[in-house]
């Protein structure tokens, strides 16, 4: 049954301008976006827009193509990918046939592809929502349907050369979007399992001791050992000499040293792998010349399971500057230690990702002799639109100037007295020429507008020039082109008809400041 | 529960490529995707973005916004909306909460969020996937899950003005896709209406009759008239004098002086209404030079009930040329009488649209003295992608030049003999150079790669570019750039690196036949 009183109350919390409908003669229901969702419209479409804009055009850049998989897979497809995460799925309702449920993600969905496509090496990019049944927290950004902005690259590579092009992706994508002052926390699922072996955490405690140390950024070391030792029942020692693994960052070349100085760990082989791979990517990050981004940081665990190799994820203080104690305490208290990352701490990430090379396997059926088919290795990275969206409007001064439409032209006709008819017919006419010219035109539409009403509307729509049709000049084949905002002296040029489309196009150039549109401008400032 | 045997009879149906998964350590189904959904990739993205990208840029041109609402609403959102068709809504699982429903159309959403947010007028353009529980018809492009790419205008403008705006729109659209063989039908609900009134057919029945009256572009008027007669029992009397009116086709100048030949007809309210909206628009289609594409046709009724006003639909002898029998009969009935349209009858349309001004009033509330507000009324055109999109791959010859990548340049390393090192960074430094100047470059994820390799990667991408890296010329700072497919002895220009982008740009230029990209000549190609 359907609870009227539930969505009453969440309406009010979640809908400001839900319309009451208490009468009989109006739906009974209020109107809203069910909880968790809601409409995009408005400047915000500008910005969003340019922002996939320039990621899109970032992956094309590197080779990558896009796909586009259903909103909904079968449930079999989801169900034992994201542990206990796994609650928070959609599932669409048993109408007879297929059980399905709404994409939780865009990782594994594109693993489904390149298992059931038997692709063996594939770039690709994914810009679509997906959907999480969790409790939102609107002001966080936290929504039940949100946006998902994928690359990964899958194939059987040379070590770690997909894996530092995936970094240079992360960077170029924020340095982009006019945002400079990040850090890459990076890491090894290889090197954590090493540390927690050599620290004595068994196999089967690895996940629950490594999902412990995944909130180093959030809570303090004291806090983060009470859970290991109290909730997950490790001993003390144990959860002291991880302290003193975990704490261990800075630059790549500094931490790799400090690694290399504990012998237990190079002789541990989870470890040993991992710290080679990182070292073989440094050369290749210089040559990016990304390094000075990196922060290689012993704490970064990251909660997905399915990680197998570096993990990495983009922090800035902009993005969510720290405001509970836990997180103060410990910033204070790690500003005592020249720590790189510290001073990013609690920050939530921007963008993050891993290499998993095991999930597309979970798809892979075997061979005529039984065998199973090798999995295909991937590495991705996945940005997070709405964090860097809210980012960008944080420019206020340049978001003023984004509107939501692009009209550039507003066609007026200007008369009166004695069979003035309006020039309704032909303001389309003029519009008409603009448009087949690919030149954003609006006209008021009404048969007879006074000067003043055609004035607001251009105003309003923001467009830098009129053409106005003027009742004598009009039928002499004549236009007037008139730059906006010029002060009412201003009169225009007059010009014929048939040269106009070429005269506008050259006067939008003009008042083109910087060959930059204002999205352009906003999202290049710092 | 999981019913995995009709799981996998559907797939063996549905799915080409599933791979087989019989054995125990694999997945315990078929990989597919759900009935009614496919993955896109590939070179239909390039194409079908470029359609997105057509109809995007001429939305704007027209001062349109674009909004992006839920992919679920409150199921009281659309419930009430699509008559028996809200069979085919797909609901999701009553999880606690909210009940929710996966949007069957935009039309509805928009309207939905007009009046949530009580907006006065807007011009939006959404393109967006939309669900429909139907019976998938692959082959006839009938899928569960397709886009729809809907602009509308909502505002109380003067009669007849933004619905010739739109149907501009929609010839734009259709000829910037190079489709201009195509037929607007043009029809009146008010018309209709009226002539089922002077024939006889009460106010309860008009909607039932109307339906039937839509089939005659797919049946031929004897089973129509059957069906009048027999399913929805009208007198014969009444049957065949409908027949009388809806056989009237042609230009809108003829079929209007037809109809005023009617005395009933212009004394009745609606049709009389109605006939004086179109004369209006005439002038308008003018101005828009599009009356040329229009036929009046009284045969059109189009099955949503929510249309008040103009209706239309575009059809084309392409887009899916009649098979059955009961289409070819009519065919041939028709061309007896000289018909504008007939050539097109049967053919599925590629974009519709009508005027709907009650739609938003339905989610309306009542004002402070309890009186209902007053709706807005809607005019708008959906475009067919999908169907769009099969015409379009029909262009052979330039569909098989697309790429599904934008890769520009390769970047190769030729070298050998003692210390070759296969020059990874050197590579990775030049494309980090050539990405950040916005130049889609590749290169193999190989430390060493042998010339043969490189330069088939290269051909599989399809850049026209590569910049070589010689184990001698690298190090004095020089590359090669040689323009692709031009034969082996074509050495190509050995460049200095600090020269090397702009030396690049210049010749992606020179390489642009008459400008226009691969995909660009696809859509414009007739």
């Amino acid at each position: 049954m359907f609870n009227k009183t539930r969505i009453m109350a969440e309406s009010i919390k979640t809908t400001k301008k839900a319309l009451s409908t208490a009468t009989s003669n109006a739906p009974a229901f209020t109107l809203k976006t069910p909880k968790g969702t809601k409409d995009w419209a408005d400047k915000d479409m500008t910005v969003r827009s340019a922002i996939f804009d320039h990621l899109t055009s970032l992956f094309k850049s590197h080779g990558g193509v896009t796909i586009d998989t259903p909103v909904f897979e079968l449930r079999e497809i989801l169900s034992g990918k994201y542990g206990e995460d796994s609650k928070l799925i959609y599932n669409l309702e048993d109408q007879g046939g297929e059980l399905t449920s709404l994409r939780y993600d865009l990782t594994v969905p594109f693993a489904r592809f390149v298992a059931m496509n038997g692709i063996s090496n594939i770039k690709r990019y994914h810009i679509a929502k997906v959907y999480r049944r969790d409790q939102p927290a609107m002001t966080k950004g936290r929504m039940r349907e949100f946006y998902q902005c994928d690359f990964d690259i899958a194939g059987v590579y040379d070590s770690m050369v997909p894996d530092a092009e995936i970094l240079k992706i992360l960077t170029s994508g924020l340095l982009g979007l006019g945002i400079d002052n990040f850090k890459i926390k990076l890491n090894h699922r290889k090197i954590l399992d090493g540390i927690f072996q050599v620290c004595g955490v068994t196999d089967d405690d690895v996940r629950k001791v490594s999902s412990a140390v995944d909130k180093l950024d959030k809570l303090p070391w004291d806090d983060v050992k009470k859970e290991m030792v109290v909730e997950k029942n490790q001993p003390e020692e144990v959860a002291d000499k991880i302290g003193t693994f975990v704490k261990i960052n800075g630059t790549v070349q500094d931490v790799l040293s400090k690694l290399k100085s504990f012998d237990e760990l190079m002789n541990n082989e989870s470890a040993k792998t991992g710290i080679e791979e990182i070292e073989t990517m440094t050369e290749y990050l210089e040559a990016f010349k990304i390094d000075q981004f990196i922060s290689f940081d012993m704490s970064l665990a990251r909660g997905l399971d399915y990680y197998t190799g570096v993990i990495y994820e983009a922090v800035t203080e902009q993005s969510a500057p720290p405001t509970d104690a836990a997180e103060k305490k410990l910033k204070s208290k790690k500003k005592n230690n020249n720590d790189d990352a510290s001073e990013y701490v609690g920050v939530g990430s921007i963008a993050a990702g891993g290499r998993y090379d095991n999930l597309v396997g979970m798809f892979l059926g075997t061979n005529s002799k039984g065998k199973k088919a090798p999995s295909i290795p991937c590495v991705g990275v996945s940005f997070g639109i709405e964090r860097l969206f809210s980012l960008i409007k944080q420019r206020q001064a340049h978001l003023d100037k984004i509107r939501p439409t692009s009209t550039q032209v507003y066609i007026m006709a200007f008369g009166g007295g004695d069979g003035w008819t309006g020039f309704l017919p032909e303001r389309m006419q003029v519009a008409g020429m603009l448009w087949d010219a690919g030149i954003e035109s609006e006209y008021l539409y009404k048969k007879k507008a006074n000067p003043r009403k055609q004035f607001d509307a251009a105003e309003k729509s923001g467009c830098p020039i009129a053409v106005i049709l003027g009742k004598e000049e009009f039928p002499n084949g004549d236009v007037r082109v008139k730059v906006l905002g010029q002060g009412d002296d201003n009169e225009g040029e007059l010009i014929k008809l048939e040269n106009m489309v070429e005269y506008v196009s050259k006067k939008l150039q003009e008042v083109k400041v910087d060959g930059l549109s204002d999205v352009e401008r906003l999202l290049q400032a710092k």
